[in-house]
């Protein structure tokens, strides 16, 4: 990997495990704790790229299983990779492409050496190695990439999931040796479900492999918020301190706030752009439903704390207007604003860690949620 | 009506009937040709307002059809008007929903007084009067407004279009005097399908009601467009030539063309917007259908004669992948390249009739989108 990358640790809270830190990358420099806007496809549904910009995202994320399918890494390539494709300027991580063949797709066979399943849009068969994981993203040309992980589900017994750490640390070492690109960051994937034992093997596993960064894989996949919060607990200390560390998947603000609260660095999620389309918003003031009739004729703003053009230029009336009759400004709108709320919760984080007020901001956070209208 | 409207010829072609103009409205001057970009339910699909105004629009339209259904127009009063509602602050237009009741709803019953339709929303029984017309644009609030009018289809029998040409003009009547408000401009409606007379009987019948400006309806219904073209050239020299013209739903870039050759200065069609939605974008150099699998690898832009954030940012093969896999962001950045598309042919056409070169800017641009690749 480049010196490009460096990870540098500007404070530790002196109230909760968080770290405020900065990631310089070949795209530039992500303030961490940070939050990844997903563009599965190619772009973040509904948003122009300088409007993730004014949303305050510093890095962004797309899906290798879905991009490998359509329109094909080489043609990602061949249009001048992923930054080009994706019309952004800035840091972009993709994953391996595990988790969508696992469930997505139709998985017809694993084994050590590959996976083989049937495209869910074709019904193609295709397989994934850790070696083709690695050369699918080295041809999307993202600047963050994924080893090849296996992710069970979080009702799995255990002998599963231990059979999935172990696979996924032979995996990573060959994803490593694959490595043809330098410019690259290629990190490891802790596995374990939420076996505090199996988490420490992974890790343990992974860890002289000497990635650059580490992942948390296998939560937010179906078990109880309490769980995974323990379960960070128990991860994050194992993973080297001075790397980031990336928590895949999650999640919800309070999930994330309670992630960073126990050391994780960077988190994606559909969560804001997905219930954006569903006309649900973050709000300082907790969700608002914007398709309940008691906004009919609401003048009032979305958010009274969101700078974003949702809260600025249109009413609560009007927001509902559009998710009436479907029409896109609806999910246009509410996608930028959910967007941002995302990024202001993390950028407070980042001030609030400073100030060691970690804890402090937690409580507040949660306090301003449920006081809602 | 408010003296706040006013007219300015400031060239006519000394090639054609063509006119430069600007119209002064409560919301801002409008320079003509104009071409105004269609929010049916109080947003053009896909489309910030911003990015209207870079495109370079400087009136918009909404349907009162649609409005008055969903949220209806009260709603829209009291979340401040039709401007506040669209989030635009330059001048709007509104129909006066006729057109719809014929085209969209269930018609049940026509007389001098009303017509009775059944909403195509929720098949509720409503009617429409001359003077309701009235009493909904102006809850709305739009600056400019539409008597109703009475549009029979192309392929109508002539006593159908003398009965809608004479009944438009009593309605008109009744309009005019419903009208409250001081600060909208009230349009009468010529009718009279593709008839000569019939036009001059509508024209005739109008005039003495002294609107500050004419719509010209019912053409682009069916008919050809050399039937079309004739009929302009027979209709805008017989209305006032101090006031403004507005060719009601017209059309493709030639449509506009032609017209502006025959003395109109206004129009709004929603080919620009819809066609984007279908990926058929207008170029300098004719129509491209974006799903065409040639341009997968095209690193090319769209239109290399355009400025648009979609031409400048974006390739056709990212353009193509875009509506192959279905993101909204196919539709929002063709919508965008399509309405600058327009707003540059009258722009283009704005400065060739202050050149006395209207005939020759037609013959450029049917060079031009024939040369295509």
């Amino acid at each position: 990997m480049s010196a490009s990358f460096q990870f540098h640790l500007d404070h530790l809270d002196a109230s909760s495990a968080a770290r405020a830190g900065r990631w310089v990358t070949p795209h530039g420099v992500v303030e961490t704790p940070a939050f990844m806007p997903v563009g599965t496809r190619g772009t973040v549904k509904g948003v122009w790229p300088h409007e993730l910009r004014d949303a305050g995202a510093q890095m962004i994320l797309a899906n290798t299983y879905h991009l490998a399918l359509r329109p094909g890494e080489e043609v990602v390539r061949d249009l001048g990779g992923l930054h080009r494709f994706m019309n952004w300027d800035g840091p972009i991580l993709t994953d391996s492409g595990g988790f969508q063949v696992f469930s997505l797709s139709d998985l017809r066979r694993m084994d050590d050496d590959k996976v083989v399943f049937r495209s869910h849009i074709d019904g193609s068969l295709l397989e994934l190695t850790p070696q083709r994981a690695i050369q699918i993203q080295e041809a999307l040309g993202a600047d963050c990439i994924m080893c090849l992980d296996e992710c069970p589900p979080a009702n799995a017994p255990r002998q599963q999931i231990l059979e999935a750490v172990d696979r996924t640390t032979r995996w990573a070492a060959i994803c490593r040796d694959s490595q043809l690109r330098t410019d690259q960051a290629l990190f490891g994937i802790v596995q374990g479900g939420i076996d505090p034992g199996l988490r420490a093997r992974s890790a343990e596993g992974l860890i002289p492999l000497d990635f650059p960064g580490y992942a948390i894989g296998g939560l937010s996949v179906g078990e109880a918020p309490a769980d995974m919060y323990k379960t960070l607990e128990a991860t994050a200390p194992l993973l080297p301190e001075e790397k980031p560390r990336y928590l895949m998947g999650v999640g919800r603000p309070i999930d994330i706030i309670e992630a960073v609260l126990r050391g994780v660095d960077l988190f994606d999620c559909v969560m804001p752009t997905r219930n954006a389309r569903n006309a649900t918003a973050f709000t300082s003031q907790g969700i608002v439903k914007l398709r309940n009739a008691k906004h009919i004729r609401d003048t009032g703003p979305l958010d009274p704390d969101c700078a974003c053009p949702a809260c600025t230029q249109y009413s609560r009336g009007v927001l509902r207007h559009l998710f009436h009759v479907g029409e896109m400004l609806g999910p246009m709108l509410l996608s930028v604003h959910n967007l941002t709320y995302y990024q202001k919760i993390v950028r407070e984080l980042r001030l609030a860690i400073r100030e060691n007020r970690g804890q402090e901001f937690r409580l507040a956070h949660l306090a301003a949620v449920s006081s809602g209208p």
